[in-house]
């Protein structure tokens, strides 16, 4: 008997609350029943977010909110810097190249994160910026960047609006859309909203619906002047994922019963235990600004990260992620996202340590496990 | 007690198997138990667009894909014909106009519409054009247009790519993609798919693919470029909706064990029996082209149809589609999509007379039924 469980940086597992909801019959989208249930997800997405700002749905893929963000607050060839420490950097830099805006590709190195001074004096070099595009925490190499920091230096600049990819973070870590000034945030369904892919949202300051009225950028689909016209007649401009809608309710109801701050400790708290207990089995961990969201670990010389993980699924169900790009085969990556508990910090690390044994290297799991238990268990 | 029933040209209603299968613990998008998953979906899609081309799974509404079309296929300023005969055909033309294409917007009497050889005329007028726009079954209006007939024209001019919009249509009634030369056909999840909402398909020709190549507007997320190249290397280029995937593996199980002859037929028996049941009952219908996939009823004068439905919802838990624009409050609209059998035709008709009866409207509801009965059950 295998227990699947998913360490992957989304998808993640989903509550069986959340499966069932969604699996009741299906309702029409354009009815006082939905309405309610929308009416309730919009307001909760309002706190996810921590922002009096609304909040826009979209039927997407994160990708799809990142080109929102880009195709509604910019003009043809208007300059934006992107803090690039990763592939979700790089995303941003190949969505704005798409649509020939000019790109200030700030690259950081992987792992590396960036400190507010320094995104200062780049700002200053660039002056006829228009915008700053970054992630909250690069999933790609599992690094923090300090959005609230940022907030601090780009707010100071009226002509310049700050966009932050949350898609691998929000819900896991504290994030302030008002407190911060970020004047768009944007996340996606599968992370740490704990549901299936094929939701995005986004969120704009009233800086950022200046830029919107003057865009001049091509864009339909993630139009948001348009949705915005359309909500405020009550209705969508696309018909929505009502399925997801309904399980993105009950998600909420669970989030707001523990409570964000809580649930921020607790993210804490894993990511924390699991980075130390990794360090003591005797591994090394990636990022030198590690989020909370997902951790990255070194696999030592001559491991193949691809084989690792597929034995570790393959023999123990439990899924985690592997490198991407230049990292691909050199990394695993263990999400601490969503649904999981203080137990799900011992499975992962084991998982990661037994794997590595059956791979001829020698490491001390059980220190490792001896601290992550403490930290998980110390009060 | 109530039983909710669909009888909305989206969202339709769901098989309980669907839903049961969706509700299963989810998977990781990049393993080889899901792949063995997509891979069996991609060869059922193929069946159901009666295709040998790839068809491309998009984490979007109907409309993303009706973007991608128009983004993927031509380049700055090129002109295209729009067959326009409702709020469909009108998203085509806005599409196009959003990314500046000269957009020659052929505006067909709503309830009409237009034969192959006025199709001809146009082409003969504008032969400098990239491509011509039309939708299988014009939702808003319920009306068939001729894409086999418009096939035969379009394809002799080695310049023009046909794309056709079923998203209300594909699955539901016949459309041979590869035999009606099609270049680029589109459709959605929520209609005769039997799916919730949150994915489209879309799927290009040869002659549309070289289209692919020389395109120059600008697009990210409905790249279909990348998006082949990543499945060459059998990834995606953005998360899949996973347990939407699942489900579909799920209705085309269902869909190729019926056999789509036999689901059309159905269909069609069905629609014609609400047709022929409704013009029995006194009513009268929207278009003189009627599509099988749903039927557009004309209310009579001082009927709300907004209220009427409100009415039919709150009393009955049917949900049956208003009209949308200018036909708002003026008719209601009668899916045949997906799953549904012949008494359902008798619920939907049913429910309409009933409901115009509380309205104040007298109408002949037994000789609707029985007219009705007598097509469904006739071998």
């Amino acid at each position: 008997m295998k227990k699947h469980k998913l360490f992957t940086p989304g998808p993640t597992s989903i509550p069986e609350e959340v499966l069932l909801e969604m699996a009741k019959p299906i309702m029409h989208h354009r009815t006082e029943e939905f309405l309610k249930i929308a009416k309730e997800v919009f307001e909760g997405l309002k706190y996810l977010f921590q922002t009096k700002n609304d909040v826009f749905i979209l039927a997407s893929s994160g990708t799809g909110a990142m080109e929102s963000s880009i195709v509604n607050l910019f003009s043809k060839s208007e300059k934006i810097i992107v803090i690039n420490g990763g592939k979700f950097g790089e995303r941003f830099v190949e969505i704005g190249k798409a649509y020939e805006l000019n790109v200030v590709d700030i690259k950081v190195e992987w792992g590396k994160s960036l400190s507010k001074e320094e995104l200062e004096k780049i700002i200053e070099e660039n002056r006829d910026a228009k915008g700053v595009c970054v992630n909250l925490c690069e999933t790609s190499t599992a690094t923090h960047f300090d959005v609230k920091g940022y907030g601090e230096i780009i707010s100071k600049y009226p002509d310049i609006v700050f966009i932050v990819d949350a898609i691998s973070s929000l819900g896991a870590i504290p994030c302030y859309m008002d407190e911060w000034k970020i004047d768009c945030l944007l996340t996606g369904s599968q992370k740490a909203f704990m549901l299936p892919p094929g939701l995005s949202f986004i969120s704009l300051s009233e800086k950022a619906w200046e830029r919107v009225e003057k865009s001049n950028l091509p864009k339909y689909y993630f139009d948001l002047k348009k949705y915005k016209k359309s909500l405020e007649k009550f209705d969508f401009p696309f018909t929505i994922p009502v399925s997801l809608i309904v399980g993105l309710r009950k998600s909420i109801q669970i989030i707001k019963e523990y409570t964000l701050e809580k649930i921020w400790e607790e993210h804490k708290k894993r990511a924390t235990a699991t980075r130390e207990g990794i360090l003591a089995m005797g591994l090394s961990l990636l990022s030198s600004c590690p989020s909370d969201a997902v951790t990255g670990v070194i696999l030592p010389e001559g491991i193949n990260g691809d084989e690792l993980i597929k034995f570790i699924r393959k023999t123990y169900g439990i899924s985690i992620a592997g490198g991407q790009d230049k990292l691909k085969g050199k990394i695993v990556r263990i999400s601490h996202l969503g649904w999981q508990d203080e137990f799900d910090v011992l499975t992962a690390i084991t998982a990661v340590g037994v794997g590595l044994e059956k791979f001829g290297y020698k490491l001390n799991i059980e220190k490792g496990i001896e601290k992550a238990k403490e930290i998980l268990f110390s009060h």
